[in-house]
């Protein structure tokens, strides 16, 4: 593993250092490696939290800002942070108002947020939550209980945010989030490998003419390995899947997310885009917005995700209120 | 190599259509696959454009909108156009108050912009150009003339373009572009190698022990190969060549951008900041403004290139003003 690093025991200490450095105007740590808005939002606003494993920069502290997220609670590399700090996250943002966690599907998440949330309760706090696991590959809509949580996460920080910043009230707030997470869908796609950078050992292993469908952000099995496809015959597949998972049909309109995970490149990611607007054209899907970026990452792996989420004008509204944050800027 | 793509001949058209896709808010494709604001600026406005091969993304195409660029004109894969596009371009911004141009210091670059000043200029159009060559690597202060142009080019957008959007004359905005590309150094590390995206050759070898200060964003050699050393230790050798080519001193003022190439993290990225501050603050030079971030890439390159530069109140002020392009925002 060839990599810019220190003492691994500091890794994630040091990554948040810079990380406020680089983003004074917008974040600051506070408490236990906490990231906060720089400026809190008013009390009557509801707030958004969200919890995750670090070494997938610039998620998910990268969504804290004006708009979208107030605090987040980074893990060691590819760890949940433990339930005292995510209780800690929900002191912090706790307010008349309430408090709305976003947790993504991966097992520790899961557990953290549930014994933070139960003790946040005793406490009084007002907190309501959303679960995305919206990973195709996982599992079915059917039975999505090992459906993971990918990309699609920014959307709900994104629309529920827009909703919080609106002065809706946390049942609303909910609703939003849970409505995008339905009607999104995700599949990844790898290429090539990444590494723990912390232990150094590979987390997936990928031959020289192989790819799969179905990775997960930890290099998770899940989908099946094939040949190298085209970035057109690529798009299609994973374009076919998701329209099917979320029964799109000629006539509505979607958000489609190209999310490069590492070593793919925003030229290969613009490429892939366009045949997902040509590809949902063909079946008279609207492709009303779209975002092409490195916005969740696994260290150097080679891939992306594919996200698609059903839109409709209440959406479209709250994607175009403003926000900015270290990763996303709206306005 | 593995990568996302079709057939070779249409890779930049294909990837200019999914850019202008996914950054349809503010940039539109026109005439020979140029590059222009989604909203024309008010003529009275001086317009700056810029040239400059594609595989960078989201350079430098990326720097287009809003207190940044006005056109840039995209080459194929690592090449520059030729002058006629440029010449169009040139012709595309023209306007009362003038047109600067911004090349970067590689030989087709600089060739093709050559020919184009001089038809410009015949045809009575009203044009100035600047030239960045900040790559200490290749050249010194006193004889300048390899130096390359590397990211630093995108702080000559910024600061000039500001210097524009707010009204200065054509003679103030390139006095803003020299001084900024004056006070600017930027050093190369290079970890791991790039393919050529079109024809899959390696751009640059590297061996698995080995890293290369120095390194041009086409692979060129020029610094020198040595043992990999850690993010703290590169960020220092780094430093200390770019404060002495700078001659930075005790209470002067910086700015340092860290730009990962490729497939080093957003989390190295941070940790090497994080390092320059502290670097720079023990030898009593304050880090007025930073960033971190793949603002110019080399395919999937692992490295980054690190720019500091001199900064002062009116620079700080170009620099904070609000700018909103695909790639960087400001507000």
């Amino acid at each position: 593993m060839k990599k810019f690093l220190n003492d691994p025991a500091n890794l994630v200490s040091e990554l948040l250092e810079g990380f406020a450095l680089a983003h004074a105007d917008k974040v600051r740590l506070t408490g236990s490696r906490l990231v906060a808005r720089a400026r809190v939002k008013p009390a009557d606003r509801v707030a958004l939290v969200t919890l995750g494993g670090s070494g997938h920069e610039p998620a998910l502290s990268g969504y804290v800002g004006e708009g979208m997220l107030d605090v987040s609670v980074p893990g060691e590399i590819f760890a949940a942070p433990g339930p005292p700090r995510v209780l800690e996250a929900l002191r912090l943002a706790n307010r008349p108002a309430g408090v709305l966690l976003v947790v993504l599907n991966h097992e520790g998440d899961v557990l953290s947020s549930n014994v933070a949330l139960e003790l946040a309760r005793k406490e009084g706090l007002k907190v309501r939550s959303v679960l995305t696991r919206e990973d195709i590959s996982a599992g079915t809509r059917a039975d999505p209980s090992d459906r993971r949580g990918l990309v699609g996460c920014l959307l709900v920080y994104k629309m529920a945010g827009a909703a919080a910043e609106q002065g809706r009230s946390l049942e609303e707030c909910l609703a939003v989030a849970e409505g995008v997470e339905r009607d999104m869908a995700t599949l990844a796609v790898a290429l090539s490998p990444a590494t723990h950078p912390a232990t150094g050992q590979p987390i997936s292993a990928l031959a020289e003419d192989e790819m799969v469908i179905g990775m997960g952000q930890h290099g998770e099995a899940g989908g099946g390995s094939r040949r190298v496809l085209s970035a057109d015959e690529t798009a299609d597949v994973m374009v076919e899947a998701l329209v099917q998972d979320l029964d799109l049909t000629s006539g509505e309109e979607a958000l489609a997310l190209v999310n490069g995970v590492g070593a793919t490149t925003l030229m290969e990611q613009y490429i892939v885009l366009r045949r997902v607007r040509r590809n949902l054209e063909e079946r008279g899907i609207k492709l009303a917005r779209s975002l092409a970026g490195s916005f969740l990452t696994v260290q150097e792996m080679g891939g992306f995700q594919l996200c698609l989420c059903r839109m409709n004008r209440e959406r479209l509204a709250l994607w175009d209120a403003p926000c900015h944050t270290p990763a996303l800027s709206i306005r």
